[in-house]
C-alpha cells in the first residue's frame, strides 16, 4: 500500500494545530459556504452604567456552536466617569480585540511559515477626547481619535521575518478592518 | 444664609449618581482639557491563538488613574477555528463594547431624563466572512459585513421616550462612531 503526501506534514508549532489549520482553510476554498459566521453578544443593565455581557452562541461552517463555556463579563464606567468601576470601560474591549486579534494572527501565520515564537507583548493605546460624548463639541468625535498598536515580538527567525509576521497579521485582520474601515451598525428597539 | 439653588436638585436614579455625573460635565465644559483620556490594553501571547489581555491603568481628567482591580481576560479561537476556546474571539469583543457603550448611555440618559429604567436587554450580532482573514478571496473584506444590536427597554415613561433613549445613547456613543466611522491605527514593532 502506498501513501501519496503531497509535502512534508508541518508539525504543531506554537501550539497552532497546523495540519488542522491548513486543512480547514482548504475545507472552506473548497465550500466557501462554511466561511460565513455570526458571532454574538447578550447584554444586560444592571445599573447605572454598570452591565453583564455573555458571549456563549455563535454560528459557523453550517451549524450553531457553543463556547466550551459561556464568556460573561462585567462592563461599566471608571470612577472618574461617575460609575462604578466593575469591569473595562467599553471602549476598552476595542483595544482588547485588537490585541487579540493581531496576536491570534501572528501566532497563526508564525506556525505555517515554520518560526518558533518565544515572546510577543502588545501595548494599545486608544486617545479620545470626551467633549464628544459629553455633547460639550459638536466639532469632536464621540469616539477614539487615534489608536496606536506597539508590538514586542521575539523567536527564532532575523528581526524582518518576525516583523513580516506583524505585518501579515494586520493585513488579514478582522478587528484591524472593522476599526480602520468600519462597518454598517443597526440599532432596533423594542420600547414598551 | 441663603443657599441659592439653580435648579430643583435631580436624585440619584437608575444607580446613577446625577448630581455628580452633571457636576462633572459642567467641570469638563469649563476645562476642556479634562476631557483628554487614553485607554490601554496590554497582551501577552500565550500559545496559538490565546493570549491574555489586562485593562488597568488610563490617564484622563489631568492624571492618571487605574482601575479598581486590574481586569485580564483570556482570548483565543474557537475550536472550529483551530483554537483552544480559552476566551472570546477576539471579534466578540466589538461586540460586547458595542453592547456595553449603549447600555451604559442610556443607563445615564435615562437618570438625567428623570426616566426609572427596569430592563435593558440587547442582543448584537455581527457578520462576517471568513474567506478574508483566511486569505481565499481577496474580494470579500476582513471583518464584519454588517453589525445589529436589537435592544429591549422597560420604564416608567412611554415607549417613545424610551426609544429616544436608545436613540441619544447611540448618537454619543464612542463605541457606535469608531464601529461606523472607523479610526486611524497605527501598528509599530519592536522585533529581535
Amino acid at each position: 500500500m502506498t501513501t501519496t503526501i503531497d509535502a512534508p506534514a508541518k508539525p504543531a508549532m506554537n501550539g497552532v494545530n497546523t495540519p488542522v489549520l491548513l486543512a480547514t482553510i482548504n475545507a472552506v476554498g473548497a465550500q466557501p459556504e462554511l466561511a460565513q459566521f455570526q458571532f454574538r453578544a447578550r447584554s444586560t443593565w444592571v445599573a447605572g452604567t454598570h452591565s453583564r455581557i455573555t458571549v456563549d452562541d455563535f454560528a459557523g461552517a453550517g451549524g450553531e456552536h457553543r463556547h466550551e463555556v459561556p464568556y460573561v463579563v462585567a462592563a461599566d464606567h471608571p470612577a472618574v466617569l461617575v460609575g462604578g468601576d466593575n469591569g473595562p470601560t467599553p471602549v476598552e474591549f476595542l483595544l482588547q480585540g485588537l490585541a487579540a486579534c493581531l496576536t491570534a494572527g501572528i501566532g497563526n501565520i508564525a506556525a505555517v511559515r515554520g518560526i518558533k515564537l518565544s515572546e510577543v507583548e502588545a501595548v494599545v493605546e486608544g486617545d479620545i477626547d470626551l467633549q464628544g460624548i459629553l455633547g460639550l463639541n459638536d466639532q469632536v468625535r464621540n469616539g477614539y481619535s487615534a489608536i496606536r498598536a506597539r508590538f514586542r515580538i521575539r523567536g527564532d527567525a532575523p528581526a524582518d521575518k518576525l516583523a513580516a509576521l506583524v505585518a501579515q497579521s494586520q493585513a488579514r485582520s478582522a478587528v484591524f478592518d472593522v476599526l480602520t474601515n468600519g462597518v454598517p451598525v443597526s440599532v432596533e428597539v423594542d420600547a414598551g
